[in-house]
């Protein structure tokens, strides 16, 4: 069975609002196992909206309208559906009640233009849940196909596609599979870097089709590898998800830092918190985007104990005592850290200093960055060259000098 | 003119990934006046995309198809164009050497499959700006029409956008009219509250028709009040614009605090600036993220010294000298700022202190915000309760007591 999307709405063609609902839905219908090959969005006009879901309607047995149920004069599915049924509009004084209880039950006079809401394409029925005053629409058409329209009000849509149309859909699709994903977030290597580590797998799995491997880069999210797996149920795609990460784990070995939504940060606290260190930051160009990214993670106060950003020279010199000369240097790095070290009585100090631009500092070109890690007495540095604008370098900085960390600590404890 | 934007990708289909690029791309052609009546999004499937593409085509006379430019298996739309246009995919020798050179000077090994982008199909050329691997490629249809391919990632797409596809839109389309838009930023009223305070100008606009008002709460960028102007020419369609924004700060007065792009941080730092006071941070719970957005700002090094992230207690008593007591206090965030002012020798200090959740600490609520504003001798503190998750409380802290520092520097400035 074949699922489309088409969401209505002029303001989503002029990027008024963000088309979040389509994404939603298209995650549910892929866990669900329903494929959707196309999404459309359409402005607020009559016959463009009827065009769009005739379209839709050729290429697949089910469309989902999300949007234009509200009671302007623009909201103009309803009619839409009427006109491609060819069927006239009827008012369904059940949900003109429905809708003065809502409003009386708020203490609000009902504006006129909310009974529009009532109206009701004759053959079709509404959708049971109702978290707001635009009913939902169930739309058979003659040809044994169906439109649900749902509203554009992302709480209400989602009421609606959990309480009756994916059910209904997963009745009707008849399937017993499903389609679970997890994600396993890499650094250290580039998307093509990736596939290339992966290359005889990605051929492998090309002829077997399940599970299936998919790239995103994701700035200082990191590179994430995505695992798709079907099966009959969820056991069944759960065992596909353990065996693949398992397969991919041993062939990218540690730059593999964290699954699902385990952010760096998290990664590099976990592995703190379980040896029993506590972590500060001093940051230069980074300017406490490491120490907030931290600060980010629930719980992070058990091993996150505070940072100094020495963004201006002399408080690098006065406060964490770096000594005179060159600051975009691994010198200057290193004395970072173990100046924050004994400022802060830290375990492990991460440090950054380095040229995020729009200009040179000190000779050295926008991208250069030196890092400093220092675990205990254990200190290293490293200069680094990274692309993109000012934004872009931080966060580059800082999923780096996270990630040497990382990988500081993970040696640490194989070597005990 | 009509232009439809395609997005290329199954992540966008299977809502892993939420397609802004096609609601930026829709603003940017609604500011240039170029109709968008259609915007499709469908996955890495060769038949598919060239299917697409050939619809969009029909209804359009250009198509901006973003994404599957990388250097993968699965990004298809090089072939899809070539399909379509029915001719070959050559390889272009000057991108191929672009490309190695982007990774040389990276210093890092070049994946071959990386040419894969530096084939562009017979008859179309490349875009002038290339901030990233992958080209993109303007593709002329034989009956006049144009094919632009830019690729999924927002800063390259836009690099890309505003420096060929929209410049070379405009001129194809030979528009007389034009539509500018002006943003006011505001702080320190709720969307309802703006709209009270603009009521009878929102009836007098609405009667006049242009310019247009909306208003959009943006959390850590403030509640965003729009202006939108319509007329023959730019200099027609800015003085509208200036008028209205004349008349909208006579109505809103201090809470405005920058326009289109200016953040509250630049708009602090402008105003620190203007004065001659440096500025620090002393951050408990935003742990770093008022400095990391004082940093983000070209330039700030100017007045930005530093910062001390204190987010456990005793390194907020040893670093920065806050005498024992509930650290959720005024008094602690006031003790904080006058040791950061000690330690760093700034003039401005900003301290943070309070609940981010998820649990009560000190028996305070979650979003319980103490914060403090010193310039040099002029101490105030301010308790708040902060809606939302601990994301969300950080960043409202954030603009919150920037804002009180702004507004502090305002009175100081107008009593001279």
């Amino acid at each position: 069975m074949r699922c489309e999307v088409v969401a209505v709405g002029t303001e989503l063609l002029l990027g008024q609002i963000v088309d979040t609902n389509s994404a939603w839905i298209g995650e549910q219908l892929a866990l669900a196992g329903i494929d959707c090959h196309h999404q459309t969005r359409v402005g607020d006009n009559l016959g463009r909206v009827v065009d769009t879901l005739r379209r839709a309607l050729d290429r697949a047995d089910v469309v989902i309208c999300c949007g234009g149920l509200g009671p302007t004069q623009d909201d103009l599915t309803r009619d839409a559906i009427a006109d491609l049924l060819g069927v006239p509009l009827l008012h369904d004084e059940t949900i003109a009640q429905r809708i003065r209880r809502m409003f009386a039950e708020r203490g609000r006079p009902m504006p006129d233009n909310n009974l529009r809401q009532a109206e009701v394409p004759l053959g079709c029925h509404t959708i049971a849940q109702q978290p707001g005053t635009a009913p939902g629409l169930v739309c058979p058409t003659p040809d044994g196909k169906v439109i649900y329209a749902v509203p554009g009000v992302p709480y209400e849509m989602q009421q609606m596609l959990l309480g009756t149309v994916l059910p209904e859909l997963v009745e009707r699709s008849g399937r017993r599979s499903v389609i679970l994903s997890r994600t396993l977030r890499t650094w250290g290597q580039s998307e093509s870097g990736l596939a290339e580590m992966l290359a005889e797998r990605i051929v492998e799995l090309d002829e077997i089709g399940n599970p299936t491997l998919a790239f995103l880069a994701s700035g200082i999210e990191g590179i994430k590898v995505r695992i798709t797996a079907k099966s009959d149920d969820d056991a069944g795609a759960r065992a596909v998800l353990d065996a693949e990460e398992a397969n991919l784990r041993a062939l990218l070995g540690p730059i593999v830092f964290g699954v699902d939504d385990t952010t760096m940060e998290a990664a590099v606290l976990a592995l703190c918190a379980e040896a029993g260190l506590t972590l500060g930051t001093a940051e230069s160009l980074t300017g406490g985007m490491i120490a907030s990214r931290l600060c980010a993670v629930p719980g992070a106060s058990a091993t996150f104990r505070g940072s100094v950003v020495a963004y201006a020279t002399d408080v690098k010199q006065q406060v964490l005592g770096v000594p005179e000369g060159p600051v975009i240097s691994e010198a200057a790095a290193a004395a970072m850290a173990q100046g924050l070290q004994r400022l802060l009585g830290v375990d492990v100090a991460l440090a950054t200093t380095g040229v995020a631009g729009p200009t040179e500092q000190e000779g050295q070109p926008v991208g250069t960055v030196c890092l400093a890690v220092a675990v205990g007495d254990d200190l290293r540095t490293r200069t680094v060259r990274l692309p993109g604008d000012r934004e872009r370098i931080r966060q580059f900085t800082t999923i780096t000098v996270l990630d040497l960390l990382r990988q500081q600590l993970l040696e640490r404890h194989s070597a005990r």
